[in-house]
């Protein structure tokens, strides 16, 4: 199933230029296993869901360190109609897919408190759409079922659901919204904003 | 049917609080039909799309005008399940929902060729999302469609498609996409990102 994403980082700062380039060194561990194209809107991003995500967090964490008020945007999609397969797009770990609704949530969430700790506190809000079926609310609704108890939800919005804390669980709470809701081989796509260093936090 | 969107504006410079908010003071005209909640992630706003997307438009043309390369992204909704009907969110214009898909899109087209001029050059890309309908790249095909007549195509990419061209126009085609397409009254969310000034556009 083809799976990528359309990404952008916006740092805050006249060094705009130099903090992009400098954080796209961040994604070299990741690239051999992803596919980058880049213009002048974002970046296309495709690759397996195990590995978009920990790169996202990679790259955004290296702009972050500056100190400089930076947020990034990821419109993240998979199993999209008209997209053609591409073997870099396998997943790495076994579907959860055949378990039970509690059950996703809870394998979930266990993913969450092992992920990596990265030191960089974040803020983040997510949108999911599952596409093409007929009960989507029920699959949102679980999927905010698991957001509320990862240990990173902050609250609800209209719209989105806005999470905050170290950028290790934050990223792998997005992966496991990602890739844990929704038909397994239908059309999910995710609107994603994260920001570090805002002034307006309190 | 409530309808609105989470907005932010990211003007990539050292100056960017005062940036925002001066441009905020572009909203004056539209302020009293709109609702309007901001955060340290973005801002709620809240009304019908024939008042959100030029409010939108002003509020961007007023940040870009600064010669700063600025982005907006927004996170458009309507006829979300589980958010109350609002009195502020009833459309201005007629629907044209009982025109078939070929009507539709000479409406919507015509509508962008008598949009507002602004003067100012703008790139945006867009994704659109109709929820809980079982055809739903239906109507995403009759959008692209309506996009690659609208003017303002730029071109095609993973999971979007961009525009570019003067910002009347632009904001007009993004408000035709998001008021034409789908279900008149399901469930639909957009997915928005637009751009001036960068450096990188040849």
């Amino acid at each position: 199933m083809f799976s990528g994403a359309q990404i952008s980082l916006y740092p805050m700062s006249d060094d705009f230029v130099d903090i992009i380039l400098g954080a796209l060194n961040a994604l070299e561990p990741w690239r051999d296993r992803l596919r980058l194209d880049t213009d002048h809107l974002s970046t296309l991003m495709v690759g397996p869901p195990e590995v978009m995500f920990p790169a996202m967090r990679d790259l955004f964490c290296a702009a972050a360190r500056t100190d400089v008020h930076t947020t990034m945007h990821a419109t993240v999609s998979r199993g999209c109609p008209g997209e053609p397969d591409d073997p870099i797009c396998q997943p790495v770990t076994g579907q959860k897919r055949d378990m039970r609704m509690a059950d996703r949530i809870a394998a979930s969430r266990a993913a969450v408190a092992h992920a990596v700790r990265t030191e960089q506190d974040i803020a983040a809000q997510l949108s999911l759409y599952p596409l093409g079926v007929g009960h989507h609310m029920d699959e949102i609704y679980g999927c905010i079922e698991f957001l509320k108890g990862s240990g990173v939800f902050d609250r609800s919005k209209n719209f989105c659901t806005a999470l905050r804390g170290d950028a290790g669980p934050v990223f792998e709470t997005l992966g496991q919204a990602f890739t844990s809701f929704g038909s397994e081989t239908g059309h999910i796509a995710m609107d994603v904003t994260v920001s570090a260093n805002s002034p307006s936090v309190a």
